[in-house]
């Protein structure tokens, strides 16, 4: 019974056994085995049982995901069948009287280094399916467990060091009452994906993994940002109560569900929600959602091992537009790079990859992927209420280029005979200080903005947002930050266009206030954090927060600042 | 004879022979060998030529650096004879049957593991010894050179991949005559240390290391960021014409050594001069420095086993002040992390190190180190005219920190009686955005700004300036980083302070007359570019560099920029 508290990522609260999704420890030592005889039946019974385990796992797949994505199970069961490696490891322990772990590992990376040095998608492959029957081998050997997070299939609370987006994707939700996260804090993808799957979830814990066992009972407070321990029946009890009290107040705020967001005085605003994929959209509606803010289409590139085709995208576009039913959906076109990877595209490794060569920069580059994707775009305009946005604009230079690729493939098309919706609206993220510090330039050749604060506070205080060591520069209420933010506004209005926030600021209590006095037009944010915004912002007078606002740019510190939102809300 | 292109990096030209500094090629193979004798005595071979080698280099190190330096090579010497060592190699050669070069590396492998388990300084230097030596047995036996740049000892042209701080401060100015490197730009370390030793340099030349060999005569021409290989007669009779007309532009210039900076309508600037060591102090005199800009004072803690102690600094700023008579020394302390890393201090590795744990942040929390340093720099503050500053301010909250520390360290050694400076201006560098934008916020608490565009750029645009990927982002004229450049120019003027610049933006003709009409106070650059600079800004008229740079902060591009200032002005 024990308590670790971290960082409050996603909202409520969950009650299950832990589930511990972490790498095995495979490491072994090279050792001489006088008997190779009983070494070699050894191997063979890691043989068996890794055969038998796949198998499994292959039919389960089947009959959950389909064939298709069953295959891979397959192929993994032939590689275990494959004489030509199966000999030669075998041959390794008799001739020199090596353990099975040892004559394993050195013939598998033998074969992986042949293939990888194979320039054919089909060997490469080859060569990562030879790595992961290998890992499942050797913990058969060395008896210890491997996990498989698409496979559990009963309630569970995952405890991790990290999660991928594609580990989180993979989660069911069904089971997944709740994860913990050893790093990250409220913006990593972890955070961002519990939100938009409504898992409560706590982040950042620093030692989850090491204190909390497989089947340990956990309470998952995303409340608080607390985790309990095989807690006593008392305190099982009492979340019990939180858990009802929060499902009643998630009730209230579902009242506000088909409701305008207008002030206390009268000022209307768009709450939106930003969404990784067309399943959101559920959340997004049963959440009150005015608009999409920001569709991240990245989900559509990742978890696969190929580009997707522009079909396949403009599937995916026209279901999100037909599902909004004509209200504003903003697509974000491509944004990866950073710390975001694609196992099918060789990207440099980078010295310091936020300041890398990442979304649009990539796509000026790699255009072949970026007009597929307006191609999938500008033939999904005509289902709904289509806005472009261009992830990572630093320069008016790149805004230009990428929007004269764009005006190619909508003449193109024009050309074809297809339709496209008469006017588009494009515009950028906000999210690279030298677009800020310019935004009055910008405004004159953009139809919108986007303010991306996630970025825009890293970038502005030069502090990685994922280091824990410069994790208090994070600073989104620092005067310097609205400072930016009201000269992306201000510009925005000057022109007549419109500003919008869909980093993780908008959607937080002691921002919104400030965001209301600068004349933000739209706040797009997690769906579950709507209808909470909402509540909030009724309560609030534009006029009020104005003045407010005036005096927090000012001030000279994050903390002065908090202090006066306090101070005139009733926070 | 062949050309190759690169970014000209440190201006003038060399013409020697080229030394190529590159990691010599150590892999091969575990081989079966049958006559180990053979093979023993090939081992045999090897030790012996490696001994006489480094008794020979011990030698020249004893006259040339002295007893203490020349200590590591008598470990080494050591090590080669130490039968602990050489009896387990010779016994795998024999028993295992294996090729020489095999049995070496996993023996010393092994006692570099062992020893480096263990928790005690000696012991690790043991296991640096043993790594030293096996590569050295190794380059013998594979027959490849390894290099050793401190034992240059004729006149050549370095030729490497990129020139670690450390490298380019073992470089011997009296031999090496130039140097071209494969990656890196106009701001590189590489490059900034070239400038600083007046050393000519072409960086970023992408296959330098793999076009030219040893022994090739090469021409480094630092103007036009050219490289010839194996010229013809004909071109180095022409460079040996160019080299001269440097040197009697040089000659020119040094007609303004003792003037000052006065524009063509009577506005009075200072060029100033960034330097690394006192030894630089030369350079700045001689090339009539009106002032030290920036005293960097990393190079203090590098290329060292341990921290420097306070009496080491104490030595180090006292001769610097005295050095420079009484004219302004700007030092910075310490600025280490990113790119920067420090031997004797464990720093965590970090997936974004220019957004990471450096200078002020890890003074901030590290602050022996840093109160070390203050101290020293008080005890010095009477010797000169000191001003201190600290380096990667980006909120209030961290100047306020700093000055307290400073201010604690100044009341406790005058509590002691030590003699302190009675006013020391205390300021900062502005080289992260958010302070740019809250520049009239600190101007109201420091007592200057120092711009440091070399890294403002980089975060203003969120790109890796060594990133060659991103580099087209590498933009100082850029209307943006106009924009925060006056925003702190102006800040400063309002509070009745001064506004400098230590990037090399502060050197460069084409920003000159731009910083000129912003009002820029003082300039920093690498002493070679004074004179130029002072020759460019007696031409500029202030009142015409106003409206110029009043255009510019309106335009859209760094392009528009570019032509605006050559159509103004006579580039």
């Amino acid at each position: 019974m024990s308590l670790l508290k971290g960082i409050a990522a996603s909202s409520g609260i969950a009650i299950a056994k832990a589930y511990c999704l972490v790498e095995p420890d495979l490491s072994f030592s090279k050792k001489t085995i006088e008997d190779s005889a009983t070494e070699v039946a050894r191997f063979q019974s890691a043989l068996a049982t890794s055969k038998n385990e796949l198998e499994a796992i292959r039919d389960i797949a089947e009959k959950e995901l389909g064939a298709d994505d069953a295959a891979i199970f397959n192929a993994h069961v032939l590689v275990l069948t494959d004489p030509e490696l199966i000999g030669p490891i075998e041959e390794k322990i008799t001739t020199e009287q090596v353990n099975a772990e040892f004559a394993l590992k050195e013939t598998s990376d033998m074969f992986i280094s042949m293939f990888e040095q194979m320039d054919n998608a089909y060997m490469q492959e080859r060569a990562a399916d030879i790595r992961d029957v290998t890992k499942r081998l050797l913990s058969h050997l060395l008896g210890v467990k491997i996990v498989n997070p698409s496979m559990i299939s009963e309630e569970v609370v995952v405890i991790a060091e990290d999660l991928t987006p594609s580990d989180t994707a993979q989660l069911n939700r069904q089971f997944v009452k709740g994860f913990t996260t050893d790093i990250g804090g409220r913006t990593s993808h972890s955070a961002i994906m519990a939100r938009s799957l409504e898992i409560p979830a706590v982040v950042g814990t620093q030692e989850s993994t090491k204190l909390i066992q497989d089947g340990d009972l956990i309470i998952v407070d995303g409340l608080n940002g607390e985790i309990h321990i095989n807690p006593s029946a008392e305190v099982v009890a009492d979340y019990e109560r939180k858990q009802q009290q929060f499902e009643q107040q998630k009730v209230e705020w579902a009242k506000l569900v088909n409701e305008k967001t207008i002030t206390a005085d009268g000022h209307q605003v768009e709450l939106a929600a930003n969404i990784g994929t067309p399943e959101d959209l559920v959340g997004v509606v049963n959440n009150g959602g005015e608009g999409v803010g920001l569709y991240r289409t990245e989900f559509l590139y990742m978890g696969k091992d190929q580009l997707p085709t522009e079909e396949e995208q403009f599937e995916a576009y026209k279901k999100v537009l037909q599902g909004m039913e004509g209200k504003p959906v903003v697509v974000r076109t491509l944004d990866i790079g950073g710390d975001k990877e694609l196992s099918y595209l060789q990207l440099p490794e980078e010295m310091n990859p936020f300041l890398g060569f990442r979304a649009i920069r990539l796509c000026l580059e790699e255009q072949d992927i970026f007009r597929t994707q307006l191609r999938a775009l500008l033939r999904a305009s005509t289902f709904g209420n289509l806005k472009i946005m261009f992830p990572m604009i630093a320069t008016l230079g790149e805004f230009r280029q990428a929007k004269a690729i764009l005006e190619e493939e909508k003449q193109a098309l024009l050309a074809n005979g297809t339709v496209v919706a008469e006017h588009i609206e494009v515009g950028i993220m906000v999210e690279i200080p030298s677009t800020a510090v310019q935004a009055d330039v910008f405004a004159k050749e953009v139809d919108f903005f986007s303010i991306g604060t996630n970025d825009l506070i890293q970038y502005t205080f030069a502090a990685d947002r994922m280091n824990e060591r410069v994790s208090y520069l994070y600073q989104p209420y620092n005067p310097a930050i609205l400072r930016l933010v009201k000269m992306v506004i201000d510009a925005a209005h000057k022109e007549g266009k419109w500003a919008g926030m869909c980093g993780e600021m908008a959607g937080d209590e002691i921002a919104v206030p400030l965001l209301i006095g600068l004349g933000l037009d739209e706040f797009s944010m997690s769906a579950t954090s709507i209808l909470p915004a909402r509540t909030q912002i009724k309560k609030l007078k534009k006029n009020d927060m104005v003045e407010l606002v005036n005096e927090a740019l000012q001030m000279g510190t994050a903390e002065e600042v908090v202090q006066a939102v306090k101070a005139r809300t009733s926070l």
